[in-house]
C-alpha cells in the first residue's frame, strides 16, 4: 500500500483484509491448491472438506433453512447472470426492481428484456426521502403482478438499507421469485434467510465478507430449479452432456478457486462473534456528522438514518466528483470512488448528473476516526476553494 | 502440501506453482488489492498497469497480430461460454467440434443447440492413430459447410496436440469462425496467433501456464463481434444499460481480480526466456517407455508421438481406473487422476467404458524422474496384483 494512503474505497472492494486472510491463502497456495471435487486423492478431499466447511459457514452466517445451499461463482456478477438468466421468464412476464440495483442486476434484465420481452418496473422512490414507498409499491404489485421482484439490500452509491422484507413479503402474495443482491451487506448487517422471503440472495467474497476476490455465490434458499446458463466440466456425471441435475452442482462449473476460499473461510470465521456494524456504522455516522457542518456539501442520504450504513455519497459545490477525487488523491492521499458507481438507475433521483455522479466514501472496518478527520479537513478546504 | 506425495494430477492444475508466483500473489494481496480500473487513485492506477502489462505478456507468448486484444474471464469456461453464446448462430448453423473437446465447449454447444436448434458435427477420428483425419475432414467441410469450428489443442485426455493449423486453415475456405481452447497448450506449446487463423484463443491461467486459480481468459484475435452473454458493471460508462461496445470491456465484467492477475503476470515471465516443452516432453516420453513395458497396461495415445505432450491415459486390465487411483493414493502417496475427465466425446473411441474412463498421469514441469520412477512401479506391482 502506498506509504500514508487513506484509503476510503471499501465500497469497490474492502481492503485490507485481516492478517490471517492473507496468510490462509498463501498456505493453500502452496500446500492445497489443487483440483478439488476431480481427484480421488488426500488432498483434493482435504479442498473438498474445505469448500464444504466454508459453504456451512456462510449457511450460518443468514441463519439459512436446511433446503438452502450455498452456491459459489467467481464473482457475484456472475451470481446474478446465472440467477437472472435461469429464471423461466415468458414475454410480459413483469420484473421489478429497485433504482438502486448495480449494473449486475440492471443490465442483465436488459438483456434479458431484450430476449424475452419481459417488462422492467423500478420501484417507486419517494424523492423526499430518497427510501423505497412500501405503499405506493403495494399499488403497483396489485396493478402489474410481480413474476420476479430483485432487490439490492444495500444500496452501493447511497448506503441506503431497502426494506428487503416488506418487499419481498408483498412480493410473495403474488408468488413471485425473489432476488437479493446482498453484496453490500452479507456480514455487514444481519441476514435472515428463513423469515427474509428472499428466494435467491447473491454475495460477494471481496466487499462486506473482507474475503478475498474470486470467490462469491448465491444462497439457493429455496431451490427454485433454474435454467442451465453458465455450463461446463463439473467434474461428475462427465458423459452426460446436460449439467448435473441439482443445486448446488448445476450451477458450478470449472475448477474451484480452492486459494480464495481458503480466504472467504478465515474471514468468514472472524464473523462468528460479532457482526462488522458496529466498527462502520459509528464510523458512517461520524462522518455524516462532520461532512453535514461543511458549507457547500451535498449529500445524498436516505433521511432515516437508522437505514444507511458504511457508504457516504455526497458533492461539492462547483466541482465534478472526479476533480475532487482527483485532489484528494493528489493532495492529500485520500482514496474515494467518483462517478456512477455500476449503478444506472439511481441518478435521475439524486439529480447528481451536473457533478457527474457522486463522490462516494465506502467506509471499512479498518478505517479511524484519525482517517475521517484527515478526510473532513481535506473537504473543507476544497469546498472553501 | 501432504509429506512425500507425488503430484501427477498436472493437467487439472499445475501444483506447484514458482515460489516467485506465490510471494506475487501474497505482495498484491497485502499492497495491490484494490479496484483497478474504477477509483481514480494512486492504488487503483497502479492495479491497471499490472493487468495491461500482463496481457501485454500474453500477446508477446503466441505472438499475437497488433489488432488482437486479451479478455480477462475469471475462468476459461467462462470464456468459452462467453465466446460460444456470443457467436450469432442461426438455426442449421454448422459447428464442428474435435472428438477431444472438453465440456466447457461441449455443453455449451449442446445448450446453444437446444436453443437455436444449430448442428453440431465431430470432425472424423482414425480410430487406428487416434488422430483426427484431415482428408475426410476435407471432404465433410465440401458436404456441410462449417460456420464455426471449435478445436482443443491439447487433449485434456490423452495429450494428443491436434493439426489445429491444419483445421483452422480448411475452416477459412469457408469464412468459419475458428475457436481454439487452448488451456491444455498455452505456455507448454508454440502457439502463433498471427499464422494460426484462430479467432479466439481460451487460455486458463492455473493450467499449463503455471498461474493461479481466478485468472483465464481468451485473445480475441480478430475482434470478431459477440453478443453480450455475461453483463454487469464495468466501471465506465456506467449509466448505459448497454455494455461498452468495444473489445476487451465488452465482454469483462466485475472487479479484476488483481491478486490472481500478479501471479499470472510473475508465471508469464518465466516463459519469456524458453517454453516448458523441454521438461515435460522428456518426462512424458520417459513415462511412456517404462508404461510400455508393463503386462496388461493399455495406453491411449496418438499413433504419432511427435503429436503428443504432458498427459498420459492408460488402464490397467482387471481394474476400473477409479480403484486404481484409490490404490494409488492411499499406498502409494501418488496422486492421479482417473474417470472421464469432463471431456463427453472421446470415450466411445477409446472404448475405456469398461473401466470407467481412465487413469491420468498429468505432467509438471516441477515432477522428476523419480516420481516417474516410483510412478511406474507402484503400477507394476498393482498390474501384477
Amino acid at each position: 500500500m502506498t506509504e500514508g494512503m487513506i484509503y476510503l474505497d471499501n465500497a469497490a472492494t474492502t481492503f485490507p483484509k485481516a492478517e490471517e486472510v492473507y496468510k490462509a491463502m498463501d498456505m493453500a497456495n502452496r500446500n492445497l491448491a489443487v483440483n478439488a471435487g476431480r481427484g480421488s486423492y488426500q488432498l483434493a478431499r482435504e479442498a473438498n472438506k474445505l469448500i464444504d466447511d466454508t459453504k456451512e459457514l456462510l449457511l450460518r452466517l443468514v441463519n439459512a433453512p436446511n433446503q438452502a445451499r450455498v452456491v459459489f461463482t467467481p464473482s457475484v456478477t456472475i451470481a446474478l447472470n446465472e440467477i437472472l438468466n435461469g429464471i423461466r421468464f415468458e414475454k410480459n412476464d413483469v420484473v421489478y426492481v429497485s433504482p438502486y440495483e448495480h449494473n449486475a442486476v440492471a443490465r442483465t434484465l436488459r438483456l434479458i428484456k431484450k430476449k424475452r420481452n419481459i417488462k422492467i418496473i423500478e420501484m417507486p422512490l419517494n424523492p423526499d426521502t430518497l427510501e423505497i414507498d412500501i405503499e405506493k409499491l403495494k399499488y403497483q404489485f396489485s396493478k402489474d403482478r410481480p413474476t420476479c421482484v430483485c432487490s439490492t439490500h444495500v444500496s452501493n452509491v447511497t448506503g441506503y438499507i431497502l426494506p428487503v422484507q416488506d418487499i419481498f413479503q408483498l412480493a410473495k402474495d403474488y408468488n413471485a421469485i425473489t432476488v437479493m443482491d446482498a453484496a453490500q451487506s452479507t456480514g455487514c448487517i444481519d441476514i435472515n434467510a428463513s423469515t427474509l422471503e428472499a428466494d435467491f440472495v447473491a454475495f460477494a467474497g471481496h466487499k462486506t465478507l473482507y474475503g478475498p476476490f474470486g470467490i462469491a455465490g448465491f444462497i439457493d434458499v429455496n431451490q427454485i430449479e433454474l435454467d442451465e446458463y453458465i455450463v461446463g466440466g463439473t467434474g461428475s456425471d462427465s458423459l452426460n452432456l446436460d449439467m448435473p441435475e441439482f443445486s448446488p452442482n448445476k450451477y458450478e462449473t470449472a475448477s474451484s478457486n480452492i486459494v480464495a476460499i481458503a480466504g472467504l473461510k478465515v474471514a468468514l470465521e472472524g464473523f462468528q462473534s460479532h457482526m462488522a456494524t458496529d466498527i462502520e456504522k459509528k464510523l458512517t455516522e461520524y462522518t455524516i456528522g462532520k461532512l453535514k457542518n461543511i458549507t457547500g456539501i451535498q449529500l445524498y442520504l436516505p433521511k432515516n438514518l437508522e437505514l444507511h450504513v458504511s457508504i457516504v455519497s455526497f458533492n461539492i459545490e462547483g466541482y465534478k466528483s472526479e476533480d475532487v477525487g482527483m485532489i484528494l488523491d493528489q493532495d492529500y492521499g485520500i482514496a474515494v470512488r467518483t462517478g456512477y458507481h455500476c449503478a444506472a438507475y439511481i441518478h435521475k433521483h439524486l439529480k447528481d448528473e451536473e457533478f457527474l455522479g457522486t463522490i462516494r466514501i465506502g467506509i471499512g472496518k479498518f478505517n479511524t476516526i484519525d482517517e475521517i478527520d484527515k478526510l473532513v479537513s481535506a473537504i473543507s478546504e476544497i469546498a472553501m476553494g
